[in-house]
């Protein structure tokens, strides 16, 4: 068993976000050294709230969160997704209200504050909106230097998005910054819907969450309820595609990338019918992954195996740790 | 047997248009009534110049050919694709001279004469870059009311593009005026990379067509020998795609469309990274094809059977007229 990675997250917790939490918590890869928010799904100080609250219920008190952007770079802080999230970003679920507040300083300065006391080692993982990258790149543009690897849930390469007809939520809350993280000197995992709208999680599953004594899983199943049925008339059944826990997933080596060359990828940051695009060079692969000479950012493609099934093994704890 | 389609043809001949061109001399379900060139592959002139010699090859002299846009109408024509098409277009092969020259009228006063003649039976048909047709819209804005549907070669929707990591050359070649084609009113089905690519000729059916005494279809399968030789690191195999060809095919009515939403499509024409790209809203089809009221925009994404059998089958006179 190798030692667990050092991530910080960045989320807009949100339903999916929460239950990429609680698989990452839950995880025996993983060592979740801290935590800051964004405005995206909800507010970046309702997504403080609700991960505070989560890890309360997960009795993981000791991880810092702290909260980040609420304006993007480029735009105001336009009021969330309530019809996909809920009015308070997780469905709708009422959380027991943890007596702990988010750090003093920012999640810019926490991330950093993380670079250098992980140094070479943390794994920066990204759910939400990038904007506190890009404001952290901008206080500290040596950070990459000590960071081991970015996996960022983001994006839309040869599927359609899910906010335009090219772009994907996270990317066009603030696509000058999803330019700055998927530009910046490190290496990155980008997963595109291409790879998340592929990998859904059962009513079945989401039934054994709600109905689970652990009261983590509870809430998450609970949550899951109102996401499911906004993606019900997308796949005809009652069901989620698994966002930002593929990411989870993928940070954490719980699956194997089957298809995902590394090629240049940029944002369109126009203001045309592209805006929030982002434009993997993805030409010439029609004869299996080719990455491109220089290219630091792989666009997950396909992923191994059931993702819903290992998800649900390390949440419910059916799975040894490795 | 119903009455052969009257139809207007906008080509760059180019090897595909080439292929595309015999084909719908020989398809009974087809009158060409007149072509217009285009720069593209190669000078509208040359394209024209091409065209001339293959319609005398076919013993087709009385269909009027009128040279169209020289420059397009973003930017100066650069100098077409001799990598894929040759120095003349037609992948270096030397057709015997025509005596003919083109019409002195130019392609937009062809295309506005012949939708007065055929008016509302008029079918429009273009595998080049769509100046022409953006000329003729400005010239006459009255010309949809006259033409019964608009069959365009271009774009790229869930696939990667040709010329850019999003663009197909088609439209990256004239980005407004795909725009204002697939933007004005009338019925138009598109044809994209994201069929076209999925149809190929093999190596045999060159042979075939190489090997003919038809001296049509010799000429044809001459230059078809460099066009292998570019989609050979693509394919991984000599072949090529039939993007043209694909496009007269659904023109004539020879596949059936087995995945083909109607939906908006609009075209970027800004100068960020995604320009030229054909960007269509295939939001919301996981289920199935789903039409957005008032789109009249059909996006081909997959089409029936082998096209390269029915198409063999159609230059060879194998397949009796229907």
């Amino acid at each position: 068993m190798t030692d667990p990675i050092p991530v910080y997250l960045d989320c807009d917790t949100g339903v999916d976000d929460a239950v990429a939490l609680a698989y990452l918590l839950r995880s025996p890869s993983i060592d979740l050294v801290g935590i800051g928010t964004v405005s995206g799904n909800t507010s970046a100080a309702q997504a403080a709230r609700n991960t505070l609250d989560l890890l309360a219920l997960a009795g993981a008190d000791g991880i810092p969160v702290a909260v980040g952007a609420h304006h993007h770079s480029s735009h105001e802080y336009s009021g969330g997704a309530a019809h996909v999230h809920g009015d308070n970003g997780i469905g709708g679920v009422e959380l027991p209200r943890s007596g702990r507040e988010p750090e003093a300083v920012s999640a810019v300065e926490l991330l950093i504050d993380l670079s250098h006391r992980y140094a070479g080692r943390l794994h920066v993982l990204t759910i939400g909106p990038m904007t506190n990258i890009i404001e952290a790149l901008e206080a500290d543009p040596t950070l990459p230097e000590r960071i081991a690897e970015v996996t960022t849930m983001g994006g839309a390469a040869n599927v359609p998005g899910n906010i335009t007809a090219v772009a994907e939520a996270n990317v066009f809350n603030d696509p000058a910054a999803a330019d700055a993280l998927l530009t910046a000197d490190w290496d990155i995992t980008l997963v595109p819907l291409d790879a998340t709208m592929e990998h859904t999680l059962s009513e079945a599953d989401r039934v054994t969450l709600a109905e689970a004594s652990d009261p983590l899983l509870r809430a998450v199943g609970g949550m899951l309820d109102l996401y499911f049925d906004f993606y019900r008339p997308t796949y005809g059944i009652r069901t989620c595609a698994l966002h930002d826990p593929l990411a989870a997933v993928i940070a954490a080596g719980g699956t194997t990338i089957t298809r995902g060359p590394r090629v240049p990828v940029r944002v369109d940051t126009t203001h045309g019918p592209g805006r929030g695009q982002t434009i993997a060079d993805l030409r010439g692969q029609r004869l299996g992954d080719r990455d491109h000479p220089g290219a630091r950012t792989r666009v997950v493609l396909d992923v191994d195996g059931s993702i819903s099934s290992h998800l649900m093994q390390v949440l419910t704890g059916e799975r040894p740790p490795r």
